[in-house]
């Protein structure tokens, strides 16, 4: 184990906490005593101010795949139709899990560069006029792209369509890292995971639900039981579950919410937009390119950066982890070997971002990769102020 | 928060050793990384030592009720005829896991005082000439009432019946504290977690499945994605998983492992089996009941006592734990508050039993509860000579 | 390493909860940075709480043994006289102490059964019309022997002799478990150290000192650097210490004042005095000897039980370790293999006690040990009602 | 607390790594009982290890300034002459340290900008006819400047003037950082701390000492207790201590020396220099001043750079903290206001150190202190390769 911490940049799981890791080194407790009210009650509320929903989220012990697959099995029932986009890989994986599940999924096709068109949604969704659609999927963060759809948006062109489908997204690797607002943007299932912006070990999955949601849910024809929303609800009322929950992952999601509270969202999306930033303003400065294609849609939350043709971004990558410890994603299925991702979301800071981009530009020389130097300069340019710069904008 | 250790006496989950808080309170690392393959393969080989099975465990970030529902899903079809026997609550909410799913359960009907009858199951297959059911599902260790079934023999009955049905086992609260042999025993898949002899948190839970079952899962019409078998084969041979795994927790596993491996399975069984004896030994001088009916079914992992007519199990629970801080299990469904639960279970010693039976002597007489003193003199009388007449008996 | 947890029933260290391994489970800190002086801020005021003095308390990293020098180094002077009281191994140690330091000890000696005698004090006193003794120390709570002695009772005796010299205790394992006031008892200089009723690892130790401690200091003429308390007086009043602090161990110190502050002094003194009872009543059903032999002196700390002629106590501390893994202390000097000692002190509970007693009874068996049985039973008589009893009699 | 992870880059204490806080964070055992003697003796031998001597460590519950007091008190007389020389704020507090003890200190002057001179030793030496000197002492990498002394060629001076006297170093910040040989430089007392090099907490500190320095001890005449050899050796010889320990940290000295086996002296030594090297560089290409004069005495534990006229130290660092959550040294005493210090030791790597000289640049920019960009980009001029390049120069 070499000396030093690992950095640990890939999009999720992102970087743990020491207070969070800490709250969860605790004994677990009896999930059906007095005092686990407490704990369960402030993780349910909780979830909901991260989530911005007044309505209700569902707490699973599981990965945010086992969330894709609650929402579709508690709203949908055999043979329905759903409209997904591809935004990239994961949406590609959330609809092939539709299809095997039973459901039959519309693709509207995408060329991983950006986010989720809301005219093209809007358009095939006023195509189907016998309201054939009983679901539109959009990924709010698409981690393998880095790029950002824009969910108000997609509200807006869902109601100028007039069509009744319920509104699912996928926001594993955005909750709590940029923007998202469940009820004021009309979703009716969000769907998210603990290892992202939330800063815990992967194991807690989410769904938001909105009335609409669960009351499809009581006509919904897709076995289920341990993703049940209606077994949940009851037991969840009084702050407990329907079976063992994840009750170590439950300390660590209340300290979560608690770090998030003294930050305030509004300060964690900033600091996240700006780390976005600062990132590209590095990859700007090395010559390289950034697969999102509109600025519009760039994340706070990775960056994904287009490998020069005839270099593999997987050899570089396993340079930048063999010479300095440095962990990035890989491009998956269409992109792969062809870019690799930088993770700067969850518990981060300025430094640290710099130590990131210096092992970037480090790792890209002694791999041989083509850049101009001048990278991490170019961020320090963005960085220079810190948080006095940031509390000064934040006034 | 009262002063000491709490005394965490329900059959699950249980005391978290401070080995395996430690070792989970470590960064999560890059589930796709070079350095992952070696805790994932570590948790799967170590995973059949613990099953005593050469052929497959399947590791699922979820509950034990998540590995219920993956046992059904992978090998079954809509509609399809399982065998379930009810020896407690446990394996009534497996039933009704099933019937959600769109299984037609079978239910041979018990007395929740003992283990499952192999002669039922086998009359019930001889009956099935046309080989309607498809599964045979048994609970190992019903937690609910400390009855423990026997799993060889029905492996037999079953083969006596000369029935092709799949042979399903829970034992989520047998492994790992009394014996268990999956290849051994001829089982199709067993259900397990990780929070009772594991020594886990909640949150990892287990199929350790069968050529035969494998050979079913490719013909089995349920939907399914989270919980499918062949998603996870593949990567899981590299030491990966097809969605990110809950590392921390696998951390956890290897420790247990570890732990187990270093005090010897038998050696655990051999522990368990003689707090099952000296727990009984208390129940009996104080002059009340154990629920199993049945010295052969007895259970080294919880004993379940029957109140005496008259006095509420709650209210005695409620009681030790507000004047003692210990946590007793509670009746549930047709037992609620006619018994209570001590758990026996895991990472325990001697000397956490006399204080485990010690909360309650004293609380039954807090509690008014007609007996008799003289249970926790009873246990010493079965627990002297303590790890050195542990050690002779083994030699 | 045997299942589950280890009893760990010496007079200290005793048991570390959780909650201070967790709070010193943290980065250490920048000692001379802002944010460092509320650190060291809430461990000197806490510590004053803890001492019940209004004056100051200072605090060395370093063993109690260096709390016991700093007490005589920083006000005394080459060849000055001290009247020591025999009440055990630890004051004996301390007149070692003093003899090397170049101090004359005069040494009123007792036999080991009880605490220290307010009217040979007072007698000693008198003789010495000529004040050549500088200084009382009087072991508070003596380790070695489980007796207290009568601190308040001690002013009384040296102010009624008229005599001026400074009043030291060592309440090293009587801090925080049994009742002690630095000010109200007009103590000049109490030792204590961190390992015992503070619940803290071995590693932090305590001067509390009065106005007049503090005047001596200034005409001592023993050589002192490390342990000068001048050097510490300026940097502790911003909070901040002259050379590097233990970090880590204020953390864990701060945590146990919050977890001293939450139960209330009155009742930590309450259950370890508790503790004591049904510690004797075991002691007494067994038919063995308390080795303190005046009720009045009876600790709540720790019970020192006397071997029947011609059995080893370390013979029987030696069985017990092996068959049930619990750690008693030793007996020291002239008792050595003669009492073992029961710490049922720091962060301990009814059935802590009551598995600990347990592991006493069943050892005196296993070590062919004359005893009756019983022991356990008569310490539940004394325990029973539990909370809801010490609550009762509190109020 | 803001987000991500402080940057601790004060020269000690330095940045603990988790597996150090993991190995502190257990149970306290008893430090008389049988498996106390297995730590006692791992880390005495792993502490000799460390030291590169074959005779003895004594490991003190202290600070480093306690092992400065130690080797004095255990050596010396009241009133003996000790040359001490004045590389920079440290020796010049163990100087005063030495006075309050009662010696005298011959102190010969320097200008806090380089290491000791073994010419002006030896020529004070041969002066001294009479052997009036009794300790030579001597700081090996003085921690408020950033020089090293050799300390091999100071033995050579004191063995070419043909004198007697004890040779004393000072390694406090130096051990397991840079090269450090006890027996091969003919070190009499090496004094060293846990919070630097060992990568531990602050409470441990060291006298590794020589058989020359043990026969001296016989005959010192400095009162002592807690400080004396003699009352350690023969409890160590088998382990134990003769007092209470500090356990936990015995727990993180062990796994620290484990750690440093793991990645080898000499790999850490050559981590140490290239970060030094790399430090340099930046300081270089800012146009600012390394206070270290001659490159012979560089130090690779830390940096003290010079703020060019006009400029507070303290102001830029109290702006670096403010903005970007990293903690630098100040300068201390005749070097106040005037110089920062950057820490590069213990657990550290190539990126931590990039972040760390990121968080300089931008708080250079931000506290207005005139400087050229462009100092991380030196340093990774030098880091590129990273280990690889590390590991093809080990070869």
């Amino acid at each position: 184990m070499p000396a030093g911490r690992h950095f640990l940049q890939i999009p999720g799981p992102s970087n743990v906490p020491d207070r969070i890791l800490r709250a969860m080194d605790y004994p677990t407790m009896d999930h059906r005593g007095p005092a686990f009210a407490d704990v369960g009650r402030a993780a349910l509320e909780g979830a909901k101010w991260v989530f911005k929903t007044d309505s209700r989220v569902i707490i699973y012990p599981s990965s945010g795949t086992g969330a894709w697959e609650a929402a579709l099995v508690n709203t949908l029932s055999p043979g329905d139709t759903v409209l997904m986009y591809e935004t990239g890989h994961f949406a590609t994986l959330w609809k092939a899990l539709a299809e095997r599940l039973g459901l039959k999924p519309v693709f509207i096709e995408g060329d991983w560069r950006r986010g989720a068109d809301p005219e093209a949604i809007e358009a095939r969704l006023r195509e189907d006029k016998g309201h054939e659609i009983k679901a539109v999927c959009v990924v709010h963060n698409e981690t393998s792209t880095g790029s950002v759809s824009p969910i108000a948006a997609i509200r807006r062109a869902i109601d100028a369509a007039g069509h009744p489908a319920l509104f699912m997204v996928d926001t594993i690797s955005g909750l709590a890292s940029i923007d998202y607002r469940h009820d004021e943007w009309g979703v009716d299932v969000t769907v998210s995971g603990s290892q992202k912006g939330l800063m815990l070990p992967p194991g807690l999955s989410f769904n938001a639900i909105s009335e609409k949601a669960i009351g499809a849910s009581k006509r919904s024809g897709l076995p289920k039981s341990y993703w049940a929303w209606d077994d949940m609800m009851g037991p969840n009322d009084k702050g407990y579950f329907p079976y063992t929950p994840a009750t170590n992952l439950l300390y660590g999601l209340n300290e979560a919410i608690a770090m998030l509270k003294e930050e305030g969202l509004a300060n964690v999306f900033a600091r996240h937009a700006r780390h976005g930033e600062a990132t590209r303003a590095a990859v700007q400065a090395w010559g390289l390119e950034v697969l999102c294609a509109r600025s519009e849609d760039y994340s706070g939350v990775l960056t994904a950066v287009v490998m020069p043709e005839g270099h593999s971004a997987d050899g570089f990558r396993a340079t930048a982890l063999e010479n300095y410890d440095i962990s990035f994603g890989n491009g998956l299925s269409k992109v792969a070997d062809r870019v690799f991702r930088i993770g700067h979301l969850g518990d981060f800071n300025d430094l640290m971002l710099c130590g990131t981009l210096s092992g970037v530009e480090m790792a890209l020389s002694d791999a041989g990769v083509p850049h101009r130097k001048g990278g991490v300069q170019a961020a320090m340019e963005v960085l220079g102020g810190g948080q006095s710069a940031m509390r000064a904008a934040a006034e």
